[in-house]
């Protein structure tokens, strides 16, 4: 009979092992035209078959730490506690910058250059912990390689976590200081005007998203079903100015009219009804792009 | 004794569930440089961690319907029975265009709203039965997100199916009309002149596409190793128009030449061997474009 | 007891086959604009629900086969023994090219048409045997496709493969001549002045990389921190001539300068810190392209 117990606690123990959330996604600049995103995967794949691999977006622009930040937080929410996120948008490759590993309150696991990647995601899902992997958790035989860090270490070390072959606990010491951060741009509203930036555009549609959340919106009285005048500015420049109702969704409108609406992150977005906003009225996103929100007066 | 016939009863569900076709297919014209295809597939994920994810494309063209039916057209019947595809090319989200469920007749699930996308998979695959998703499938809590139903009623739902924690039956009551189908645009073919369509490209070598069948060829003795005569119009514009050899394979030509063949639909189609015969003679897809092609007079 | 001893080593065998490396990677030049790649994973899907597939790329330029080979070789060394690969770069579709299996020294399988795709891997891993596809292994049903046999032939016959039903020696026969190879391009060094090619761009970043390895650069006393004369020509062209510091890594210079580093694969390349200088010098890569490096002399 003794033998039957054995067997069954290690099949239980490879059943319950496998059924964890060995998760692993991955983002970075790199382009899907060439072997590197495959090169990480395949390091990640050999430190262990039972990991399950995805992608967020290897399309980020080349060093584009914002846009990283915001893609990041834009789909890792949605992924159960447990996953582990790497994010390799590294333009100081080589630096003395650190590769660290940030677990949430929300228990979600983010591997990143230290560069400002993680801000937001810190800020939305919360900071349990910050550690610097270890520099001997590195692809063995890979120190000769100074510049795909994202293959010789972030992939290794992600797959080492995300598989519990290394536990967060033994990545690597905790981070001494303060994680770098990217300026803080939050909306604020004064005197009635609420002031925001334009993070990224939705770029598949020419859609135009803010960083004014609904929130921000309730507080002064800014509802769906009302009017509002936007201004959008580019430095000095405005680029777009007028009237426009702000509606639940597209169908609320006709096609080829312009509306504003909360878009999937809930922040207040400006668009045309099956039309292409952004390359209508010539709007980008990033530094120097503003919006400015008021609410239309009833006469 | 009993212990055990438990832990194997328990182990052999387990094994059986994880045997079962549990593969999730997506189709939607997100694009891939931004967070929202990884939003949905997080969503899935935390339904159930069972399910195998895969993409057919995400580079649908914006709201383009007739080409998100003949990309899952092209692909899904690949794919073995069970399998669930949820396709989102969705202009109306927000409108109350339903989100449907169909069954076909070899078992496969396609889940997108109703708007056209299924016409062509219904045709090919038969249905079986058409269901409409009940409100309450959606994410816990997205009822304040109007504009992103890929994530939080499409992913949502299909994740629920492909995984059987809500099988078909349940997933909402049986829809009371018709499918919404896309206009009939099928090849046909009178006093020997044959008459298509050119749905789309095969827009990484620039072959060009049509809608006509094998079978309706062969009617009209219309073979391989013949020479056919081919017209391209758009609107009233003649935009190519000559005799080339209707052939098995691109190898039966030379390099640079003209050829007729059978594309992997088994549909009349037009290229020159590694060259780009769409580009060469300017010929598109869509709305406008036909073609004829009549078989070449021996004398 | 009969029973249990019956049920336990069905269950071990079905997890010890699930442990297996069943993973089936791809690689064509299809692009992911249509439904050409889900195809071919449907296919596989269809012959096992227990493998793991992955992606190379799908954006090898069509008919690329130098690219494609370059590709393979920089992803592949990084995957488990036992992965199955197959690369679908096929201008010859349908001629009498063969469709081939290569298993290499590391235990590593290739699958692709015969056409020089496998000549860096077979270089780089070694090879252990060459056998050519039976051409029964293919899609049953599918003779009448003769188009796409990255469908009907090479995606299928991979997972036959890769899920171990269809074991390496019961593919096809040993091709009985050499595999098709590429021209050699080997760097090579006279006088002092080493001279290579450049493969291909590190596109995303706009960096050069060359076909120069650390090894030859070595036994010339050429070393990181030394500085070296470049020379880049286009058949007799001089496109960059210049004397730039080779070190170990981007962040050894300012940003906006120019530096020679070894890449991801260990090969001489030369960029711009966080710029572009394939863009910056209108640098290109394939037939004609040339590197000369020498020594900068002490005086």
């Amino acid at each position: 009979m003794n033998k039957f117990v054995w067997l069954a606690a290690f099949l239980c123990t490879r059943l319950l092992s496998s059924a964890q959330n060995q998760t692993l996604v991955f983002q970075t600049d790199f382009g899907v035209k060439d072997g590197a995103v495959a090169a990480m995967k395949g390091v990640a794949r050999s430190v262990s078959s039972e990991l399950d691999m995805f992608d967020i977006t290897h399309e980020i622009s080349a060093f584009n730490i914002a846009e990283a930040a915001y893609r990041l937080n834009q789909a890792a929410p949605y992924w159960p506690a447990g996953t582990v996120f790497v994010s390799v948008v590294d333009p100081g490759v080589g630096s003395d910058r650190k590769a660290i590993v940030l677990k949430t309150k929300t228990g979600h696991y983010f591997i990143s250059p230290d560069n400002g990647t993680l801000t937001l995601v810190a800020e939305s899902m919360g900071i349990e912990a910050v550690r610097v992997i270890d520099p001997k958790l590195r692809k063995p035989g890979s120190d000769a390689s100074y510049t795909f860090h994202g293959r010789d270490v972030f992939a290794y070390a992600a797959a080492h976590l995300a598989s519990r072959k290394t536990p967060f606990e033994k990545v690597g010491p905790l981070l001494s200081t303060e994680m770098i951060k990217l300026p803080d741009l939050k909306a604020s509203a004064a005197n009635g005007v609420i002031l925001g930036s334009i993070p990224v555009l939705d770029i598949q549609y020419g859609n135009v998203w803010t960083n004014i959340d609904a929130s921000l919106l309730r507080e002064h009285e800014i509802k769906p079903g009302t009017t509002v005048n936007v201004k959008i500015t580019h430095d000095k420049d405005v680029v777009f100015e007028g009237k426009i109702p702000f509606v639940n969704t597209f169908a609320d409108v006709k096609e080829g009219e312009t509306l504003g609406y909360l878009n999937s992150l809930l922040q207040f977005s400006v668009a045309i009804n099956q039309g292409n906003f952004a390359k209508s009225y010539q709007v980008s996103s990033g530094e120097g792009w503003r919006i400015q929100i008021t609410k239309e007066q009833q006469r």
